[in-house]
């Protein structure tokens, strides 16, 4: 499956990994003369070779550049926060794996939790993608946006699905058209309000059943991704 | 969405709730008058009427059965054991809400956890299951099978899916017969071996992949069912 892989700079043929990530590798026990991957952020990955540990650093030469897919489909992920802030923190890694490009937490009506809240989590959600995306073997991390409440939500995408309990007709199955670009909407536990989905439909955005059983949030937002890369990609 | 959902014991136009379910109910804030369905787990759901609570039991009239659409599609997932059993404490909701039918703990080659230590753990998974279906409003739940040896699997179904992390080419996508019964085999972490990818190969299954990306098996067994569940139900 590869060699582990780090965040690293590369300069010339050479790379350095420091800080969190040096501790990391530490952890992982890399020693001088390992092969290691070397994800330097810009879009490129590298086979190295550890050259030299000392206490900050992680030193070594790049043996050659690792042919990448680039992924070109993108996926925003506009999710209502529910009260438990902490469910998100475990779905990053899900939503990582899951190819999501943007992810905008939505205070919908029934959000109780408060936007400084929200914004105190948004370095550690950022932290979760960026080491999910090395076991993942992803490029770049899930891109974690400001929080927006539902009336402010502005789709980028020709392609807008809300996801939504009440819907019972409408399934993603039926759609035989495709797209590189797909905003998706999932709401809270507690649901949407009738006015809420108005205001989504006002946006363009198109109503659709996740299936014939109430989901929970985490089980609901992995089907609904599942379903547009299914779909889509 | 409907009433709270409790498991009781319905005889001619009387239920009764007791024991765990009473105190679940009692959490809920059930009083006397209160509307509530009761899954009576033979397939029937009724709405009633709190009639008397006591110190150990709530009792009621039956008002109503409720029609239910019963799920003819069968899922069999076979999933190879992680390290830490409490991973599988949290995937039984999710597999739940999926729809699976029976769930098959496998003991493969890589599986570090001993059967005695599975065996402990099949009570609670039993529980966790019949208490997300009141909330996913399902009508049975998931069956929880004793462990087999990736040698001893036996599948039930004609269509046989392993997802596997070395198949780079077959997607479910491109299926486009139908059935109504499928068995799952997803391994744990750390793969399988070639010679039980081999193993399950002589028993029918075809390998899969579940897109680009490596998945953690609680992403894995989550967009593997819901391929399933997209492509076949």
């Amino acid at each position: 499956m590869g060699y582990p892989r780090f965040l690293g700079v590369v300069e010339g043929n050479q790379f350095i990994i420091q800080d969190e990530e040096y501790h990391h590798a530490k952890v992982r026990r890399v020693k001088e003369g390992y092969k290691i991957e070397i994800n330097d952020l810009q879009g490129n990955i590298y086979l190295g070779i550890v050259t030299c540990i000392d206490k900050k650093s992680i030193k070594g030469e790049i043996l050659q550049k690792i042919p990448v897919i680039e992924d070109n489909f993108c996926v925003n992920l506009f999710l209502g926060m529910p009260n438990k802030l902490s469910k998100i923190d475990e779905l990053i890694p899900s939503i990582t794996e899951l190819g999501v490009k943007n992810f905008i937490p939505v205070i919908t009506h029934n959000t109780a939790v408060k936007e400084k809240d929200i914004l105190k989590k948004l370095p550690k959600w950022e932290k979760i993608s960026l080491n999910a995306i090395k076991q993942c073997r992803r490029l770049f991390p899930v891109q974690i946006n400001r929080p927006v409440s539902t009336d402010k939500i502005s789709p980028a995408s020709a392609v807008k699905i809300a996801f939504y309990e009440k819907e019972k007709e409408k399934i993603l199955k039926d759609i035989k058209f495709s797209a590189d670009s797909v905003d998706i909407f999932i709401g809270a536990e507690g649901g949407i309000t009738d006015e809420e989905i108005k205001m989504l439909k006002s946006k363009g955005f198109e109503t659709f059943s996740l299936g014939p059983y109430i989901l929970r949030m985490e089980t609901a937002v992995i089907t609904g991704l599942c379903q547009v890369n299914f779909v889509f990609r």
